[in-house]
């Protein structure tokens, strides 16, 4: 591996770090320092604020969200569980709470995992009113009758939901969509590798000298972010959006995964696969009917977005998943390295996928041209191959990635080959 | 299984049993009683006679052929085989005969099966005169040499072809076609099964509070019953029947099976695999090329109407097929029922199968309309699951059999899914 | 097999042998040597010249190469190395040359097989000017140090290319194409075979009593002489060959081999997977990706001409492939025959493929007709139902390999079947 290529992975490790501890929710000031950090990475970031009660389809934007702090302090004034410690220790959404109380008043407001002992889990109830703490099931089998003061200082109360917008223009006003979400607390797979994978697209989209493509990049809370976007620009998304991505659990080393959009077989989902084909890693392929994040909206009907999902480990599929577990020993710079790698080799394959025609009819004599190698090996003679076979294909009916999948050839490599037959005036380019 | 369940299957087989001893064949007094017979189930079944010669596409109505007595007299005077017995002892359309002859003369005109030698054969033939007698081969065994007397008193005469038909009118012009035969003498599953669930099906229709669909119910005599009926109605069949069955070979307790039609996938085919794919039972697929019944006339070119057969032991695959041994034993009050159940959930699903389309841009907010069950549980998590996968498949382009088949969920479970979300405004019914 | 037959493939082999001492190449004496020689076979091939440096899309007719003598002779003035004994001893295109050198200077034009080392290899250097030697590994080897005498006396100046073209007219301007090439030195899978059996396959379409399609016939060099053809004749070609077959390598007894057109299910294609797939042999299905010879042309962008290749071991596949192993012992009179019989096939069922219609509804009453045998035997129970099964598909969508393929049966068994059922007034043919 490059020496750049491990600096960009410690560089996304670091950036993950940066943004682990911060308390993320549905809304409040925890999406804004993060958004207010991604934006030191040197992109122009628009951050928006909706007012909480604003409409968006079937839903209405929630009440803001924020926590002073919150811990529970046993009868010798012990604080044995605090939010400073772990932020996953606070029910999201908690309303405000002071009281002292018995363990057998407190066990319905605590939250563990018996099968997981030394995991908090992360628990939320965003759409009705509760208040909860969230330990280690070692923890709170430890836990003495007696009395115990409970205090939760957040406040609950109309404010504004705040979400994240890049625009990266490019030639032409077709776009390809990156959605992530900011809206999780300190856990590392799901979700801080979707919003630090996405930011290292967009800087590596940023100094590109050209792109064909309009590239939208969203940083949202999860299901009502993307439901009231989609809401303020369904007529333009239908009209632009060619391909799009849905960003998260990108960062563990485990696997990589694939979810597809509702319709299948879209240009997304199709240089999705052929990318992920050709990987030499091991891929889980899941069915629409898997889904679980913000392709849901996307493609619902009526939107009909080509939204597909590339992930490492998919969430709801690994052991840490929505737990204190899922953290920045699992989600490592390789991991996010290589989910970087599988996105950025899917955005360059659709800046230079079209159609091709070859421009002679019967084969062309390549001889004459030095388009033979001079030296013949076994990566010469796949490469005349290829380009052979690419020719044979060229009828202008195929794209590139099509032709790859007809040819059993990586798209990849065959851009070097067809920048040669462009040049040399045997392939050309469809012109729209 | 419900007390009114297990009645049915029991009046099911009650019916068959009195239908059983008729001797029925192409034509003739059997089938004019097994009408009469159904008509006290309450059914307006219609009554129609068609004269000998009236011609019918490439073929004619045959001569009529009744029966007053058949039997072999030994020379000591002992009826030996008689049709009184068992009506399967007369080869089918015998023509008159009295004489008296060797067992050397007797013996080209009797029919018995070494393999099966408890079995009686059944025998017809219906474009060739002849005579004949059917009998065990353990029977045929023991025939002393000498003279045997052999009378059959049947006519064999211009006379008509007798068939049922049973309109039972919906709110659309648009029928559903159910063909059954009643030609068959005394044998069960091939063929009392048929007629018999048919029967009950049209009670089913008769007593629903409304009907989308107008249900043509035939009674015919096989293969020339059914090509009569077709030449009389064909313009009209093709353009109003949208999926049709050939009810047959459907009461013993085997197996399921399905034969498609010619073209293979049209609404019967799909709403058939559907029911059967859900059903907790062994199926066995058939293809077209295994055809043996009316979906012959009904699918053959120029007809082209979607019918299919879904059936228990298909004819021809079954040990007792074709002889005595296909008795009501064979047939049995289960039987019969899981045969009813089959095609009622078909006809079922058919009445409220139709595109559906969601109502709102992305995914409602079901928790504000209770539309989340309070207590969680395996089922209703299955059922939330399918409410959600309905709606994100729910685009307007599958019906209700395409959403079942694409989210894994047997159609009929999602019928009350539907209603609450169509309550609800959440989905919308396609207008037509 | 009939007598006729094992006649036929003991002609063919004649015919190869009379052919195989001849030096073919691209250009040059051999290939008219060839084309007057199958003339002598009673076919009407016109030949054509086609001069040096003529442009023929993005390439150019090379100079014409004809050799007179050529050796190498060691020091003690035996030939041992000599064009007469066998003409793949000269590399193809080999310049002049008389000189005497050292082994060590000899050495680079040498040319041998360490793994084959009792085979002569079979090269050649259109494209760049080379002189060299052919000879077995065996032989190299004994070579002693000292000097050589080298001699090749041949031509290679403007002249010009031959081929030979045959046009057997039918009752429509539509054609079938067949191609094979005449411009390989003693070698006799890879390429005598491909002309001795399209030579057989013309003189067997010259003696049809009639014919539907037009046949376009022509002897090419490979790929310079499809190039050239398909240069001067395009426009035709596009409009009239509704399907064709390159044929090559169709000589040996081990297997069956089909390359299909690059468009995969042209005419061409559906009737040579029919034909095979009721072969009872061997058959290797092969992906257009492995092509290597004219089809590359004939289906190449812009030409799109319906045309595969069926062939028996394919050339690339086997040991002797383009060496001196490639004999008249591994070309057969068998082999031929095989290869000659599956093209006939093809070519039969080509000129009696259409689509066809019942004439009456329902099915046919087959009995009063005397389509049904008197005697039923396995054979004629096959022959029933596949009457039966053709009828049921007759619905004028299907052709009759179509209707084959539906109903597991071999097109070329249906033909007499149809005969008769036409000649009954119970199916139409297609009238235009």
């Amino acid at each position: 591996m490059s020496e750049e290529l491990i600096t960009k992975g410690a560089e996304m490790h670091r950036l993950a770090s940066q943004l682990y501890p911060i308390c993320r929710s549905l809304t409040g000031n925890g999406v804004r320092q993060t958004l207010a950090i991604l934006q030191q990475q040197g992109l122009d970031i628009s951050v928006h604020e909706v007012a909480s009660g604003t409409p968006a389809f079937d839903w209405y934007i929630p009440e803001e969200w924020n926590v002073d702090e919150a811990y529970i302090e046993d009868s010798k004034g012990n604080r044995i569980v605090d939010f400073t410690t772990h932020n996953l220790h606070l029910l999201g959404y908690s309303e405000p709470v002071n009281r002292t109380i018995s363990l057998a008043e407190l066990q319905p407001h605590l939250y563990s995992l018996p099968e997981q002992p030394d995991a908090i889990p992360y628990v939320t109830s965003y759409y009705h009113r509760r208040w909860g703490f969230c330990l280690t099931h070692r923890q709170r089998e430890t836990l003495d009758e007696g009395q115990y003061r409970v205090v939760i200082k957040s406040q609950l109360k109309p404010g504004s939901m705040t979400y994240g917008e890049l625009i990266i223009p490019g030639e032409s006003p077709d776009e390809i969509l990156i959605s992530t979400y900011v809206c999780h607390p300190s856990m590392a797979n799901n979700e801080l590798s979707g919003p630090v994978v996405t930011t290292f697209l967009a800087k590596w989209l940023n100094q590109l000298p050209s792109r064909r493509y309009t590239y939208r990049i969203v940083f949202l809370p999860e299901t009502i972010g993307s439901i009231y976007y989609i809401s303020q620009h369904l007529a333009s998304l239908k009209k632009n959006v060619k391909a799009g991505f849905v960003v998260t659990c990108i960062g563990d080393e485990r696997t990589y995964s694939y979810l597809p959009s509702r319709q299948e077989n879209t240009l997304a989902d199709r240089v999705a696969k052929h990318v992920l084909k050709h990987l030499d890693s091991e891929v889980d392929y899941y069915s629409y009917l898997d889904r679980g994040s913000d392709e849901r909206q996307y493609c619902s009907p009526g939107v009909d977005l080509p939204v597909c999902s590339v992930m490492r480990s998919k969430y709801g599929t690994y052991p840490e998943y929505h737990t204190s577990l899922d953290d920045l020993n699992l989600v490592t710079s390789d991991g996010l390295l290589g989910g970087f790698n599988v996105l950025k080799s899917c955005l360059l394959l659709l800046e230079h996928n079209t159609r091709y025609q070859a421009s002679v009819c019967c084969e062309p004599q390549l001889g004459r041209r030095g388009l033979y190698p001079t030296i013949s090996s076994k990566d010469s003679a796949n490469h005349v191959q290829d380009m052979m076979n690419l020719l044979a294909y060229a009828d202008g009916s195929l794209d590139l990635i099509g032709i790859g999948d007809k040819i059993n050839a990586y798209a990849g490599n065959l851009l070097p080959i067809v920048e040669k037959l462009v040049y040399e005036g045997l392939l050309l380019k469809e012109s729209s």
